[in-house]
């Protein structure tokens, strides 16, 4: 028994409170090394009396680890538990204290998981957990009112470079609801639209005034109402860790140094306020002069920005944040900031931006969900870079399941690209089959995705500023193939609860070949879904009778059926395959 | 290369912000496992340039486990790392997304400590790193107020049993001030003062008044400024997870049932209110229908409870708070606790009761400090319970420094017997030398060590209610010996900055012998302390020239001397001897 591999400890996702009356218990094993591991819990108070064993199952397995969980309810909301680990002829029992040939004689010592409170339970909104995202990038999505457009224009469809305008606003994403809802997207996430000085619109000169090249706060509203009339929510990006190098109190700051009433409202290093050697002298955004760093432990700063957090939703009826830079800010103002947006919008959704481990800001005092960049990196290490093989794929989730508590997963933000990375369809080389099959299992997938404005309809891009392209309107150089492939698939996922909230394992996943399977099932029904992503045949092998009246619900074949009942589970993919099956 | 053993996830005492410069990274590799482990770090933003290798160096080690840490600080707040392993001819990286044989050619998936932010660090008072406490049990310190007696008081040193009173106060208090101050202590921990019916008062009846018992609120101010000019500072105790049954908002609910205002200040599981086969139909502490539990979500219970919170420390100036059963309270409220408390005095001790792994509530937001239960279980399971050998206790100690950032252990309420344990002279079957021992541990370890009143002058007692008896004033009955033991190891715990604040290493644990050497040093002195825990005469064995030039400050035996400077360092030690010794 590998006892050094062991993992445990009360908090993060290896205890938590999964809802009101349920905690989750995970511990992870050297992959292959435990024949079983069971939990034993019971009342702190009444421990002997109480005590019940509970069988731990695998929730997934990666190249090192077996990764264990058990659902634990609890009668009086408290929970205290120590393991047993058998291997072969070998039990080990592990507490707080560490590892024991004997159960523990008392509670003294053995893990706790004191009390089950609600206000401690992290309860993201139900509606996230059946979302389908689409990002817009509003200066390039549609320009619907060309009277604001900002002087110097260019003609729409031009080249995007880090300063040109095209005149998108928000009339456009008005004008293009339709789009959406025939895409069938029910939420949208806009980037900013805040008065600023670029076309990306990250450098807000003023967060209570909509930017006037894209409209005004009339203009929100409607498009806010509108979408919410066909189902379709609206998320905001709230930059916080930065203003504009127009933003007011910061040109007060510019222009009377020390004596500006504002001068702590920033970092400021040195005053005055200037750049040397391309270095500003105060705390900057990736030391960017024109971004200064907002100083939000200031309880102005803190009190002027939960404002605003609180104006959009009241004013508007904005569904949520996506907060920018948000792991540059400190958690106390993200606690406060739930605060604050949750008692005027309870199932308002707070998305933070992180590209890292995100463990510290999804306890249930911070954000529910972040952009689940440690997704996107497996998913496009896989079928786009082919940096790892389809096992290495498998691990690579597998860790990432085992990471974070199941809540996360119901509503990660799961992106395969945006306005900050190269487009889906760049990063797969142009070829379109593998884009679907990261698409499919992006769609298919635990959590909330989310297709970037263009995806669906076959635009193309580099790093930025390419991938910032004008959206293409005509019909006839938009990719309608693609675009039906993103319709059906979000359409599954929405008819299938399964496909949503179902259980996720890997079936199969084949190095050479670069087949994967995997099984999404919930207690009504149970979908296998199959991905070929090499230029090879492959072949699944599942149980005959796990195949035995399979429904074929998506194919990427149209010559290929519903195999036959009860014949032997072995079907052969076509290179780029995909193939999604219903049981039951 | 045991890959299995390696752990490291930003957060918890992994990575955490040590002050607002400086970031502690640790990682556990297998025990003797690797040659050396590294950390490169850099910033974000300018990743390439920035990139610095800091050597780790062991910080503790365990049985299975060597955990190695690095002090990292960072000119621009950011912090991006990765690992580098080696043993012998290998080499091995860790980033995030897991192990390579290539250092990561960029920031992707590297790990991250975002920012570092003053509001998110855990910063207790200073003052707490330099106090001594004392704990007392009013009810059985000194009746120095005669006139308050309850009705049946029982002459002084009785027998103690659940119910019944002897007439201590908050005079009795004030009277022996002196008795503190000769001692040596520098704060005092007072059990729960407030109106309630028994003699513990973890039954609160009413939150603003103090017992009549024990005094009034002008008896406690005297109190509190008479200790201030000594330069003692007062915890009180809040027992805010649960009221007592006399708690007006309690009765209204045994009364009025569904129809009182305050039906949901508790967690009513079924009305009317009443007991049913020995458990009460509502939600209460340990099932004791006499301590109903309230509820802390409920937006008038937080206001009330914060209001008391506020209200001592501004009406009679104590230092903090000890929370009683504080795992059992919402996290939430907690933090709101921080805010209400800090508002009102920045350097206010916020002191938790949780006896088991308390990370969750010592990130920043919520406590200064936790009763440290694992320490105190690893003292007695050595010097009392003999549960353990030296190796493995040192061990025990070990683990408990890698489990908690360096902060949390500064101003961890060491204590080694309360109210709610037996006594220490009791534990150790009457010996006082063991007694010592463990108490001089205590006081030379790191930490904010707590003494149980009557431990210095040989009072005993089992469990709850034994260990309540009453303070022995008689000076002929109290043991001046161990008084006298108390009060040097005090004071050189007070005069040598090195013995509270210093490092903490052990030199020296022998399973046969039962002895241990431990070094705590600063920049400017090192101290060396063997304890002999057994009753066989052991040798300590340390390089020659680390005994070089050593001060003998203390030992258990008048004979024995300064080793002679030069001689080689092996010093046998008697059984049960302490020495503390001073380098420079």
């Amino acid at each position: 028994m590998n006892l050094e591999a062991i993992y445990h400890r009360t908090g993060q996702a290896w205890c938590y409170m999964y809802d009101k009356d349920t905690v989750h218990i995970r511990v992870r094993t050297k992959r292959g090394d435990m024949d079983a591991v069971d939990v034993f819990a019971g009342d702190k108070y009444d421990f002997e009396r109480t005590l019940r064993q509970i069988e731990m199952r695998i929730l997934a397995t990666d190249a090192l680890f077996d990764y264990w969980q058990a659902e634990v309810t609890t009668p009086h909301r408290r929970l205290q538990y120590y393991f047993r680990f058998t291997s072969g002829a070998i039990t080990v029992y592990m507490t707080e204290t560490g590892f024991a040939d004997e159960p523990p004689s008392g509670v003294t010592g053995v893990f706790e998981y004191p009390y089950l409170h609600e206000s401690d339970c992290l309860q993201p909104p139900e509606w996230a957990k059946h979302a389908v995202f689409y990002q817009i990038f509003p200066e390039r999505f549609a320009n619907g009112d060309p009277s604001n457009d900002p002087e110097g224009v260019l003609p729409w469809g031009g080249k995007p470079e880090p300063f040109n305008f095209f005149g998108g606003d928000l009339q456009g994403v008005i004008d293009h609801l339709d789009h959406l809802s025939e895409l069938g997207v029910n939420a949208i996430y806009l980037t900013p639209i805040f008065e600023a000085t670029t076309n990306h619109k990250y450098d807000t000169s003023d967060y209570m005034k909509i930017d006037p090249h894209f409209g005004d706060t009339e203009t929100l509203r409607r498009l806010v109402n509108l979408a919410h009339e066909r189902g379709i929510r609206v998320l905001l990006d709230a930059v916080f860790n930065h203003s504009g190098g127009r933003f007011a109190p910061f040109l007060d700051v510019v222009e009377k140094g020390e004596a500006s009433p504002y001068k702590d409202w920033f970092h400021v290093l040195e005053f005055p306020l200037r750049v040397e050697n391309g270095r500003p002298t105060y705390r900057a955004f990736a030391f960017e002069p024109h971004m200064p760093k907002l100083n939000t432990q200031h309880p102005q700063v803190k009190a002027y920005l939960l404002d605003v957090a609180r104006y959009w939703i009241e004013e508007v009826g904005i569904d949520g944040w996506r907060l920018d830079v948000a792991n540059e800010i400190d958690h106390q103002f993200w606690r406060d900031f739930r605060q604050v947006v949750k008692a005027v919008k309870p199932d308002a959704y707070i998305l933070g931006e992180i590209w890292h481990d995100s463990m510290r800001w999804l306890q249930g005092d911070q954000f529910d969900a972040v952009m689940n960049y440690p997704f996107t990196n497996a998913v496009l290490d896989f079928f786009a870079h082919r940096k790892i093989d389809a096992v290495q794929f498998s691990h690579r989730i597998s860790t990432l399941i085992a990471t974070y508590p199941q809540q996360v997963h119901e509503v990660a933000f799961n992106l395969l690209d945006s306005h900050d990375t190269p487009r889906l369809l760049t990063l797969m080389h142009g070829d379109k089959r593998r884009m679907k099959l990261a698409a499919l299992f992006q769609l298919t997938f635990l959590g909330t995705p989310c297709i970037y404005y263009g995806d669906e309809i076959g635009l193309d891009g580099g790093a930025d500023p390419d991938c910032r392209k004008c959206m293409e309107w005509e019909p006839d150089r938009q990719d309608r193939d693609l675009f039906d492939f993103y319709r059906t698939a979000i359409s599954l996922r929405h008819r299938h609860a399964a496909l949503r909230t179902g259980s996720f394992r890997f079936l199969q996943a084949d190095s050479d070949s670069g087949l994967i399977a995997y099984e999404r099932a919930d207690e009504q029904s149970r979908f296998l879904v199959a991905l070929n992503a090499s230029d090879q045949a492959a072949t699944l092998q599942l149980p005959a009778d796990d195949m035995a009246g399979a429904e074929l619900l998506y194919s990427s074949s149209a010559a290929d059926g519903t195999p036959a009942s009860g014949t032997a589970g072995t079907i052969a993919l076509e290179p780029y395959a995909y193939r999604i099956w219903k049981k039951g």
